[in-house]
């Protein structure tokens, strides 16, 4: 494996193992050589994706092998800022999943650490990757739609997680709406000017944080005076529905339907057809591109996009809707620097 | 009601009592004046959609009643020749359903009595004042998709009649399939070279004649060489399915889909959709536009759309549908003339 | 027309002509016996509608007269309450396009000049008329659907109104948002706990009032602790794009479409299909049942749907949003009460 | 290497590239060890797709390599037979593209020296591994649909390939149409009674074959009655469209759409999607899917889907269409046996 990148994954849940496996399966010039996760069991397991992966107890030994040369994060959210300073301080290229933490101190100490040590990071907005996104992007760029003024998106999950996941994963906003944040920045390529959020728990037990907050509308003030409006729900019943509109001054383009299935079946009760179950379904194909780029910008000593940079910025528009939500009111971005 | 065309309508059942509605209460210029049928009570009630509307006994008393400038005829299609016969020796108007006639002798005879007596025949092809269907046309006419070269089109009604209509309507060719016959010329262009038709029973009980068959593929040669292929179904079970496509050397345009509401739930069981129900569900605008547009061609002594010659050619292509299936092989449109 | 309801229209732009027409020509128990309009030239024009319609002089003329049943009001919407409040003291029945006032005091004056007289007032809400709206609300009602917990509505329209219209529509919350408002209460069943509104103005010259906002977010926390987000543009550029989607805790509804063409046009240059270009367009079979459902409610004596109370709960809206606006702060219902 | 399957690539032109590169970086128990072409240039490019994988001069080579267990077939179709005859001889497991043969002889030959060598044979029936079609065949095959009565199908490529293609590829029916024989008896489980075809050439320079045949319609009943319609060409301009609808007496399914792109532009000219560009883009997860099931069986000894047999009837298909398309008429299945 001498001229592959070689890859350790640090936490092998379910997105963990999807990772480690398109490191082993669909990545020729990467490596999958090592894995770990809090549960053995389960990284055991993610070391049979490949005969040159092996199982190691803990993220320290894992990061103390010299022959690593990159780190795939997908451990529990209040984990990240730990991991990121520690992978740094030993070396290592970093991709690390989102949040990269869970209030702006751990991820500026995140990003100190990584710049001191001048390896790189990459964070898992995969929807940058997606070939819809980029195609919206290169439209809207392209200026045949105009000035941006009006912003539709949603994120819904299908069902909500475990209580469990509830305990490690920060605000609802950090978790999931994160997601729209970045995007809503990788699309119009504008800041955020204002947040203000509203926010009720409808679907899980609500263990008095922010986490457990289940459904959400974040309404966002751009830079150049657009408006945008993001809903999220960790329960859409119907399926992964991830949907995202941007209104120019000439046109807009919309990324997203709720019916991804070319199968439909026609009855006398009506048409129907299969929506999209997961994550993983609705973008397989940005997962693995997300993590081809990593490899490639480790393998070519490039830049990668969705930076440190974007994590911080997406990250801060989660705090802001954080802020709106308690105190009730709007909240200036200026607040925050 | 001096200034008006008044118009009786011939035949009151379920499509018969459509255009009498349309011709009381959408048509401004018109009167609905006289309704007849050979179920007087069906008939009694249409006469009650306008106060300026009786009921007669009978289509030879309409016919005779000298204030009468035109009729709708919507009577069972065996009566087509009689009724436009009577009709254009009184000197009325005639808006006829299709087929004009069962048989091409019928049909020539119907149009020699209409050429004599001068007045004007427009037939029921409502798809060519359909809106979709003309914006097809016109980009197909305008040049931008080339030469055309291919057709796909369906007609599939959600269910089917009574057995007692299979007495009357003639073959299934000439009752159903000649819809998409005209919509192939109107689209098109073109007249047709070759026919070849092969059909099934599978929906209804067979009386051993043409009428009874349900399912049936129609493939055409046109006079350019252009291939099409027509489907038609008694029964979808999925509701009024009406679609087609065709395709130029440089493009196609499609018209109709399977879903056609507005309305959509999407629960863990899918995404659903309900279809059109019914053939007033679908081309109401285009039935209504098609009786608007012959009042109007009586008012100011002009040409229909959908004429005699074009009600003559649809069924020339019924009639070497019936002879293909019948033989077994295909037909060139040359035997017919 | 002594036995049909005798309708005067007050206004005869572009929607009171088409009101007029609806009931001359799709209304058969309804007569429209006046028309009239600050611009007399319009008004003639609508005259003509109907041999039966005369143009009158000036809404006071056209109220004196003793044989009108009922009026259509589309004046400016700064003049709704004068007309309510006249129309109701001259003993006539009201359909009054939204918004019935432009503040709260106007709301319930006219309300209350109308209970005096006891007429029947209607607002034009007419997507509460439209099949798929029904639909949507039946299956809402039904249960099937859980209990509702996020709502995201739009209303766009393909270009803005000229310049003279701003001088007497009222804010954009009352003149347009005030839709999405009624059919949030119509759809959910639910009334307005909190608004939050964001807005701005990109297509149209800034008179310094809020009727010249052009695009808005209104965020929504309704009494069940549901939330629900309003996007509203002046200029969508790509025809009327009217949307909403309803969630519930077991999955969601959605009403409308970006497509809603039945014609599409497919070349190396993409898939393309028109949308709709206007209000009329797209609601049509909903304009015309809410006016033959408020001549059914002058006939029968019944009352109609879309009363007063609607008109005066979606204004409490748009002013809650006003002053939300104003303030830069969400605001509680319950200021108001 | 010595657990995985190794794999050699004889014919490595565009699709035997794609398949390379499955076998390289999507199947972890395959190694691509060998690859071939008559084009030097071309096969050592695929040379480089992995490091385990060498260049080999000419099909004897690779087949006489005692280390290759099996081989993927995708030299131009008339090499077929030859090439499935050479590879049964040396004992190795066969992957072949189709046609399998261009004429029956071919085929029976060809299944005869696989029956005799006792190895597997597969066939490039990519659409057998396609989830929706998948999904579209258990949901007939639940009964719930009920017997089949209608197909109506469509395989349309976006341009012709270069004229060098047609001096080797088969008749336009055993190139393109073929595939949607084999899916019409894939959906349905049920065998071909009659065929007849029609077709023009259009969009390439004829040279007097079968092969420059460039649109068709086939027309097919089925051994039940049912009855099917097949549409192809070689130029639809507006992106490779494949779909197909089976309907049953109690309702359809419907695979594939005009747009499948997920990304929409909407301004004053329309809405408008991309389509699908190639087979690749439509088909991805069905290739890569059919390859990992062929290196399946070979691993553990069973018997693959998309067999010899299905390979035959499809040809026969074919060759019923041909013999149709030349007399003129009907031709039924049992002609040929």
């Amino acid at each position: 494996v001498t001229d592959r990148v070689r890859v350790g994954v640090i936490g092998t849940g379910s997105l963990g193992t999807r990772h480690a496996r398109t490191v082993a399966e669909r990545v020729p010039k990467a490596a999958l050589v090592a894995v770990t996760d809090e549960r053995r069991d389960v990284a055991e397991v993610a070391a049979t994706l490949s005969p040159e992966t092996v199982h190691v107890p803990g993220h320290p030994t894992l990061l103390s092998d010299p022959a690593i040369d990159a780190v795939v994060i997908t451990t529990p959210n209040d984990t990240h800022v730990e991991m990121i300073c520690a992978a740094a301080r030993a070396g290592k290229h970093i991709f690390c999943e989102k949040p990269i933490a869970l209030d702006l101190a751990g991820a500026n100490a995140a990003l100190a650490a990584v710049s001191e040590a001048g390896v790189k990071l990459q964070v898992g907005f995969q929807r940058r990757f997606d070939g819809a996104y980029r195609a919206a992007r290169d439209k809207l760029r392209s200026g045949k739609l105009g000035e941006i003024e009006l912003v539709v998106a949603t994120t819904r999950d299908p069902s909500p997680p475990p209580a469990v996941y509830f305990e490690r994963c920060g605000s609802f906003f950090a978790d999931t709406s994160i997601h729209d944040y970045d995007v809503l920045r990788f699309l119009t390529g504008l800041e955020v000017a204002e947040v203000h959020a509203v926010a009720a728990t409808f679907a899980v037990e609500d263990i008095g944080t922010l986490a457990t907050l289940d459904t959400a509308v974040t309404t966002i003030r751009l830079e150049n005076g657009a408006l945008a409006t993001i809903t999220n729900s960790r329960r859409s019943n119907y399926g992964y529905d991830v949907r995202i509109e941007v209104a120019g001054s000439k046109g807009k383009v919309a990324v997203g339907e709720h019916q991804q299935s070319r199968f439909e079946t026609l009855t006398d009760r009506g048409a129907t057809r299969d929506f999209v179950g997961s994550y993983w379904d609705l973008f397989e194909q940005a997962y693995v591109a997300e993590i081809q780029h990593f490899v490639d910008c480790v393998a070519n000593d490039t830049e990668p996009e969705a930076t440190g940079h974007d994590a911080l910025r997406a990250l801060e528009i989660a705090v802001l809707a954080e802020r709106s939500y308690t105190e009730g009111r709007p909240v200036a971005a200026s607040k925050l620097r």
